[in-house]
């Protein structure tokens, strides 16, 4: 997959060199000789990876990276740290700043492009998904910085598969002092958990006796459902085959054995803060739905929804041979609530009335806020005699609850008019049976109010 | 990337052979041995991608092929025929069937996996697109069937690049009659036309004369802007390396030289038709968020929206020393029009105040429907006295329209009451100014109505 690539080195030899394999494999290069310029060309061109050095003069490549996690427009952008360091604990640093991960000088091409092409395919996935962040952000649903990169990680679930029971242990402990492990020492029972599980993270041993790592972690990703679920897999030191061939197969990272027990946790963080930073922009397009169907005041159904559900309920029920019924319901002089003690109080009353019209239906209902004061159920496979019971019911609650306002009356007490009507079984539409219950509500109205009156069809 | 791929051939012999193959790289195979049982496969596994023999008894692959592309739970799923055939007509009525490409029989295993690789990275991402697709059906706001995999590809637009000025003529001729076509024979002045043109598929020949075609592909591939049109690349019929780099690259289709123009015609169709379907789930999720903040009847912004925006632009006003002003104005005994004339009528009156709001304000103010009659306005950097101004002149217009209604009187006059409050750049919040403005509504309505009054900062 192309991509832009920056590389950031104060070393013009390494740079070019850099620049010439990876201009071969077609990436597009860009080029910083620092920590600052690299900062500034990130944000200028959002490249899609940054190849970073550790050791240069003024800022090095810890500090440049920890900046770099701290800027919006670029948190997400994989930084791989490019260093002559080779120990746990200068890798530890680096994930530490927030680096996924490292490439020794001089550098393995086949390591090489294999990082890249593995990193650069998760961060055009996560590309999408911010993409409609911005766009909930430019339309003003969603909040500059309601989802971040760098969110907390604390109570995510790791699965662990290894059937070496006293690595197993060690890795199990270690991590568990930070998330919920669940641990599974035969492979071949992994299946349903895996799917079923909710995990944040899949650690998998590529050393199993009968199974065969690499093929589980495949076949992991192979299912919709947890594709995106990231996998860490263990391997052996000298197996290049493994780590190279689990990079394609879309594994996330590796840790090698005998594992360093502190850079595997950074590494798990690394992977659980990027599955988080997922979820958060997937679960931000739920809100929003949300929000588009919902009454904000009354949490009910909006309108809209309404609108758009009762045609199609209307239609099923006449291709089904069905009943169905309709009330609008409206608060009786509510006017006077909003004059007399403000728009506070008259919202209270109509949260009441809401968690009133709640209780009194099925789930199998739809309930909206229809306008100001109005509300409309919508009762599927249910009949005339039905539908005015629900009716009276809901009338002799309002009229005997006392409304609980804060206001020095301390409560209130309303009634409701409501018009029924139900399916024409000869044809209907929404719209009609709509304005049956409407011209019921009005005799409701005009006959005293606080009263149910049922449309009879022609 | 793993993936579950389904194969169908009615020889059990070939069947093994590729299950094999497709198992050794860490594939999920699942079989069928006819059309019947491929289409039962396909809905039961939802596999990543369907190898399918074209002969084969009972319904043959073209058949089947057609029969999937009209069920839409497998639509999406690419699928490549597996063929003796290999005349350009037979490509063309597979493709016309609605499949994505051909392998000849024997199969070569580097085009096989190259093939493989491409169609199953563009079904992930049109997965991720799907699931959100669905997720907005199951709450009800994206109709089942509004989104399509057989949309309409008319009018869509087509970028050819080719130095072959003979070869381009022909190319853009036959497109043209389907599609908006733009030429460019100089490659090195594509880059701009290719980044803004809005195009739906960008054609690149490999054989241009001073320019790597592959390059040029990948570099578009690397800009986020463009990176999901499809690009078709035209290569030589032995240039097996271009084909396949260009797979790896991300190029989504190419057609052999020289050209069969009926089969370009057919693969073009597949990639728009693509494309399009991408283009679809994308705008539905800006509708999702456009019903989120618009109040339906009206088309001003929601109460929730409102909410939303009012402490952000009060703190930006304190923070920056500007005014903002706020008007709240609801409609003087609008509930007579709907006891009246009933709501539909109501609802015509509201529809026009609201004209007459939209015409009266900036771009920079936010106007809202507050709920029922009642509505909001938001104006930045306007202060007291032009505040009052914009008000006077929405009451006075009110005061003068004959609203037009669908009803015997045919025509309505009404008056509005309005409440205008200002910033205490003392220090303030969204809510303290909107009471202010709701308290000076009040004394408007019980001052007479029609009447514009200002409260006065402490």
């Amino acid at each position: 997959m192309p991509a832009v690539i920056l590389v950031v080195d104060d070393v013009p030899a390494n740079v070019k060199l850099l620049e010439a394999k990876l201009t071969n494999e077609y990436y597009d290069v860009i080029t910083a000789k620092d920590g600052f310029e690299a900062i500034e060309q990130a944000k200028k061109h959002k490249p899609d990876l940054i190849l970073l050095d550790v050791m240069m003069p003024g800022m090095d490549g810890f500090e440049t990276c920890r900046k770099m996690k701290e800027i919006y427009e670029i948190s997400h952008i994989p930084v791989v740290m490019v260093t002559a360091l080779s120990e746990p604990a200068d890798r530890v640093r680096g994930l530490d700043a927030g680096a996924d991960d490292f490439l020794t000088k001089p550098i393995n091409d086949i390591a090489l492009f294999a990082r890249v092409k593995s990193l650069v395919r998760i961060k055009v996935l996560l590309d999408e998904l911010r993409l409609r962040d911005q766009t909930g952000m430019q339309m003003g649903v969603v909040e500059e910085g309601q989802n971040t990169f760098t969110s907390d990680v604390s109570g995510s679930k790791i699965l662990i598969i290894d059937d070496d029971v006293v690595q197993l242990k060690k890795i199990s402990e270690k991590l568990s002092a930070s998330y919920t492990v669940e641990s599974i020492s035969r492979p071949e029972t992994s299946q349903n958990v895996a799917v079923n599980g909710g995990f944040d993270l899949i650690v998998i041993s590529t050393q199993l006796s009968d199974t065969d790592g690499l093929r589980l972690a495949a076949h992991f990703k192979s299912h919709e459902e947890i594709r995106n679920v990231p996998v860490l897999i263990l391997v052996d030191e000298d197996d290049q085959r493994a780590m190279l061939k689990g990079l394609e197969l879309g594994i996330n990272d590796y840790v090698i054995l005998p594992i360093d027990t502190n850079e595997m946790s950074a590494r798990v963080k690394t992977q659980i803060r990027r599955k988080k930073y997922q979820d958060q922009l997937k679960s931000s397009y739920q809100q929003t739905i949300n929000r588009a169907i919902t009454d904000s005041l009354t949490g009910l159904y909006n309108k809209g929804y309404l609108n758009t559900h009762l045609d199609n309920m209307v239609r099923h029920a006449l291709n089904n041979n069905k009943p169905l019924s309709l009330m609008i319901m409206d608060m009786d002089h509510f006017k006077s609530v909003n004059d007399t003690y403000g728009h506070d109080v008259g919202d209270e009353v109509l949260k009441q009335l809401s968690e009133i019209i709640l209780k009194s239906v099925r789930s199998a209902d739809l309930a909206a806020r229809f306008g100001g004061e109005e509300f409309v159920i919508l009762m599927p496979e249910t009949d005339f005699n039905q539908a005015q019971d629900v009716a009276e019911r809901i009338r002799r609650t309002v009229e005997s609850t006392d409304m609980k306002v804060s206001h020095a009356v301390g409560t209130i007490k309303k009634t409701i008019s409501i018009g029924v009507a139900y399916l024409n079984e000869m044809g209907d539409s929404g719209a009609a049976i709509l304005k049956r219950a409407d011209e019921a509500l009005y005799k409701a109205k005009h006959g005293g109010r606080n009263k149910v009156i049922a449309a009879e069809n022609q």
